[in-house]
């Protein structure tokens, strides 16, 4: 049932050992033995690391190489090597060769190690040896110098979901734009409000899609927020934050040249321990994407609401058509768009308690269960991105109102008596919103009926 | 900030101990010194155990006084006395001295020796003792005889779930029978059919009543069906499942009696080393809660959607005034049945990923968290019994259509061009769709001025 | 099968009618029409609401009669009379005529309308009425002036969560101080740290109660945060954000009283319509709670690991011993504190998928799931709050730390290969490690045998 | 930052038209109009449908095709065309133009045209016409026939679950079977059974894996209960469950067909309206894995626990070292396997809640969120079956125990006190607990000294 994803052998294999034993690696490839050891234990997903992920590993790798030269713990030509490669990686290169499911056992030791072994074996091959001589250039010695999965794996989760943070403010953005301009394109169009959706009072379609346009920019200031939770990275901390085996400058050098290379604004967490063990802190982020995604769903159900129809709903809103409906009712256009803004959101929601259930279940100096918990974040972000994108794009822009049924439903309500309360009282206007509903006349013809000045009916018309 | 219950004393206490010390306890109180320590370790939820999940733990004490006499493991005295105290119980006396909190440390320990407590002190006051003596009678050695909170505590969840499965029946029974008879009452009532909230094809206010009630008899199904997940229950396992301490023959002589104490079907579970460590069952019965829950919903969101209005939703159904919806619209009246009967669902649900954490959170031979699993379970049955009891009782039997609405929305819709698809193909039925929206015209005048002959419009309009 | 408390009756009784028609009302009872319909309406949860929410609608009720006074709305002797029936409500008075139940349809109208009618019934008594006579003094007309349920409701909701918030802030205050203590206590104490339950290197036990100390003011920090999502309130909104019918200066009027009654740093939402129709804010509250209680139980899991045992477990940590752990096995005495603070933990995460679906079924003007969404969330404040203050009290002070039993396990371990892998690479320190663990001897005395020199045995034995 | 996935264009391009207008279609494309829009509309999650639901949908299509030509429906020429290409894509051909998005907006519309179309130009082109002549062969006239995406999508739904019950039916059984062996091979080696984590009284390992076994077994009787749910399809429903445009014969005879494709055993359900917009099945589905998951993990983190070490934890458990567990510890093994089995659990739990929220969702004649419902449930199937293979292959399979390190820990506890306890009751048995921990001497010592005798300590050794 499975489907492996084999390397493409040409014959030619070379032997690798490690503690467990030895294995046969494909000649070609530039993964090594513990990568192909957790190939052929997880056979999870069907998928590999994400490549904003694996850019992520790279540049921690880069940056570590460039302070272990600094602080002279690599010889230049190996740290420079180590440099070259993780560029190539940079460049999109080898990343074929990253191949662990994203689920994993370990806490990432599967990833880091398959980015340690790749760019050692490219490495060994610029230097001029053989893959798999690790003598030359070695995956854990030199690569991973200073380093540890328990940092490393992280601090890559990091500074990808602050990439990302970043792409979804974008398209945050944007579509608080579109609803900027769709509240004061309709400013002026008066429509029923409804609670419980159950005809209220009345307001206009701007200040439906203002309330839009402010809930989103609340939540712009959330997500913008959250990038604190995670611009502190462990670097230098290492084994469950001991700094074991690290130069004692490495924690702030490598942070130095990992803001370089990455242009984000991180720092060294103050307590090393704290942060190799504790992983809270993605949870808030997954929970910042889920308050956006329901806050949005929110919104689409609203837009699906007032659209619905064409002649058998609301149909105060009109949405851009994107494609046929169905497959037999010809004609028939839906809400597609706002649709898949609602799965998203499900989809957003439901990896968060997945996400919370990984947070809770880890134990003593380190959460074993980091793998799922960047998986389903980077998932949730993709598909929040793009059906929000999707959703400024393909129906925020193009909403028209139909101003003519907003008018023709307002006409028909019994709003007035909520005004007519003021001058007759709650209980008086009740009954005459009562007999109005049952008589199917309007809120002024019973009120003059039952002898309401109409000086007070034209004061509350306005 | 807590909210102590403590008990009220009259200056007289005694002197308890056990292997934590000793303790001073209100004299005229039954419980002892295990439930008083819980008392103290234990002020989380400000409530009780339920009244329901005492009278099963009192029903094994029953029970497995009967086992003890009969198997000679008790003298006739001392039985007969628990037994004797186990009916003021199940008459209700005593349980304002079950003073521990649902939600306890020690999968259930407390709620097992609260009672072992009650029983003893009160039999001890039969026998003619002071309360303490436990000499007279053990909450332990006697009361507890062949017993383990291990065995005693989730049997008593499994009593309690079969006897709420019972309540929960009843009602749905009702609210099927509701759906019937309104599907019956509406069977020839024509009415638009809404996919995605876009008009579709007609279908008739009966055949939606039929869908409600073909559901909610699936649910009746399943409802029924789970009995079979937790009838199988683990007395005479003790400790971890082993037996110690028992009789050999206490396991079936005590499963005989509780089946005449709860009139339940219950029966030994196979292997009481898994019934003991495996809590899943009660899983099984949350999922079956929420997914009548889920399905309830969305019967609710139905109603409000076909009945929103009066005047500027869709108005199809009419479903009971039950209260002033607003505090400041006058006449406003929302569905506030159907409200409710989300807000269950949502809880529903929620509460089933609190129990799908405990039951994920057993370790080895024991679950310890099965008394949040209880607490919410119990809580799940409550709300979902009681909000559909409310929504049949105050909603569906007091439903009626508005037949000429139906009708009217029926007649501006353009639902013909489906059947049309089957003399003119897709392509051309859809711009007949198309134009007749545009035009604001009806189908069968589009369709004729496109040269449609009269014969095939006659034939889809049947 | 409902538990129903009935209100006794001396068999008199007053007539009330609404718009839905006549209703006798117990001659006793401040609660009116609108309160009674709904009791009878929603029989849910067998609990009534909160003292604590019921304090903060008081509040709202005094500091909109102060508004409306201040403003000329309201007759000096009404206004006064609203305010001293207030006062009786904040001083615990006639909160038992607060019948509702917490979980009601229709967004809190029947919470609104329930303490509206006693303010009004007891004014009226006040003033020398018969309870009923509501021309002498409204609950609509004259109790609830210038406010909606829409923004009483949840500006009560808010004020109440404002409230708990800082009653939480209190207890992981404690919590973080034990830490800190504990920290300092254990500073010197050498233990065995681990990653996924294996053997890792060593660290201190201080360094493992500064990790729990670091995240609780982590937590503490998010808390503190995110009253700034809850300080906005929609006073003078009054129906769906409009503010019709209210005082043009109402708004702003109240949020001072409002500000003086209850103390809190509050202030008036900018987007009327947004925030009575939005509510995700109580969502984010709900997620650091979530946060909170992830990070907790993840501590108490710990704790739970260190002190297991006590001759069988790890045993490098005692806890107090609070309670017997069993009604069968003598002596035993298990970690109830923690495993209260996971199920804990369990509930707040269950609550919080409650409280996602609520906020994503909102439509349009308003969030008719409010009530299931406060009650939760007070459910989840008191019992994360109970159980953390439970935690502190009851196992964290009193910890100690079997400093032999660390000893002990740290020598029987092969860590030293880590530091050892600095000198003579990571290939041949796993070899010795390997070998260590088989033939069951030191990684000193393998090393001795592999020509390690023993210099660099004792520099990485420092 | 979208991630598109064009298809590769050598300049050519046909023109196709909907409902919506005109667009350009590559030349050598099999699908259309319908499916070029959805995939413009929907790049959501970087993905394509599921090669096992293709099949499913191509099965529909087969069966569709032949009771279409059976009945008269479609000439034999066009539907021996639809069989053929049908075929086709049932080994494996042309789906690489299956392009949209698993997550799209219109409960599936996007997916049923995409296949209609690459049916219907694939037809075409073997009929010797071009592709985009419809006319020839028309998707929704000809490959559509007698069915709608209300009962196609859904049918194809259950048809692939289904399929994927079976594939985790085996795992199971092969895990069960796995569990049933070590239970025997180590049926007689005792040790230290633990409740709470804290020492209780001994076991068998055989015992323990019996447990697991057990609780196996009934994850597959439920499993296996589960097809009764989905195997009632809607074919034959056409729009809404109608059944209009359909030949009155037509659900018999697909079904009678769509047994033969695909050598499942389904059946029609008996209300077409409840079935199409009803799809709680899939959730109970969902439920059950979920079941499945959380009682995995259960044993997971029981094998961790049991195996944790190897000199530091309790280590009565040896699991197979399957990689190199740490870029910087040498020589340290993890429980990789049993950690991913636990990750895939937290997956699948959170799947569980988003298929919850869409089932919730669903409105009216329709649930217009099955595309997301699907695409979680299969990966739901996907990873679950994964995990447990893998958990069977490379951990359970392995296992081996240190019956010294049992033996060892059992001669450190105290249990024997809980079988002294019916000797000389349990507060007696309790002391001797107390002061055998205290003195840090055995039972049988601190026994010996409080004068027990010898007899006793004989009988409960046994």
């Amino acid at each position: 049932m499975f489907r492996f994803i084999k390397k493409g052998v040409n014959g030619v294999f070379r032997e690798e050992h490690d503690s467990v034993g030895s294995l046969r690696i494909p000649g070609e490839a530039y993964y090594g033995v513990n990568a192909k050891r957790a190939y052929d234990n997880f056979q999870i997903t069907d998928s590999r690391l994400e490549p904003i992920f694996i850019e992520s590993l790279a540049q921690v790798k880069k940056a570590g190489a460039l302070a272990n030269l600094k602080l002279g713990e690599l010889k230049p030509m190996i740290g420079e090597t180590i440099i070259q490669v993780a560029d190539e990686l940079l460049e999109g290169k080898l990343t074929g060769d990253m191949i662990v499911d994203p689920i994993q056992g370990g806490a990432g030791t599967s990833s880091n190690m398959n980015i340690n072994e790749i760019i050692a074996n490219r490495g060994i091959e610029l230097l001029g040896g053989e893959k798999g001589q690790y003598h030359l250039l070695s995956p854990n010695d030199h690569v991973n110098k200073g380093q540890s999965t328990n940092d490393v794996f992280p601090t890559a989760g990091k500074l990808t979901f602050l990439k990302l943070i970043d792409q979804l403010l974008i398209v945050l953005e944007e579509l608080a734009d579109s609803f900027k301009e769709k509240s004061l394109a309709f400013a002026t169009i008066q429509k029923m409000g409804r609670t419980q959706l159950s005809d209220a009072v009345p307001i206009t379609v701007g200040a439906e899609f203002k309330a839009y346009y402010t809930v989103t920019k609340r939540n712009i200031k959330r997500l913008t927020a959250c990038k604190e939770e995670i611009r502190y990275v462990n670097m230098g901390g290492t084994a469950i934050g001991t700094g074991l085996s690290a130069h004692s400058q490495f924690s702030q050098t490598i942070i130095g040249y990992l803001r370089e290379v990455t242009g984000l604004d991180i720092a060294v967490a103050e307590d090393l321990i704290d942060s190799t063990q504790n992983v809270e802190a993605f949870g808030v982020v997954s929970d910042v994407l889920k308050t956006i995604a329901l806050s949005s769903s929110k919104i689409a159900n609203d837009i699906r609401l007032l659209s619905s129809g064409p002649r058998t709903g609301i149909g105060e809103l009109i949405i851009p058509a994107r494609q046929n409906g169905s497959s037999i009712m010809p004609g028939k256009i839906n809400p597609v768009i706002p649709e898949v803004v609602t799965q998203g959101a499900f989809l957003v929601a439901g990896n968060n308690v997945t996400i919370s259930m990984a947070i809770e279940g880890g134990q003593l100096e380190l959460n074993a269960f980091e793998p799922v918990i960047f998986h389903k974040l980077i998932e949730s972000f993709h598909v929040l991105t793009n059906t929000l994108a999707s959703f400024n794009e393909h129906c925020i822009k193009g909403i028209q109102v139909n101003a003519s049924r907003c008018q023709e439903l307002l006409e028909k309500s019994t709003y007035l008596t909520t005004s007519l309360a003021e001058y007759i009282g709650y209980e008086q206007a009740a009954l005459i919103a009562k007999e109005s509903l049952q008589l199917n006349r309007t809120v002024k013809e019973v009120a003059l009926s039952k002898g309401i000045s109409n000086d007070i009916l034209v004061k509350i018309s306005k």
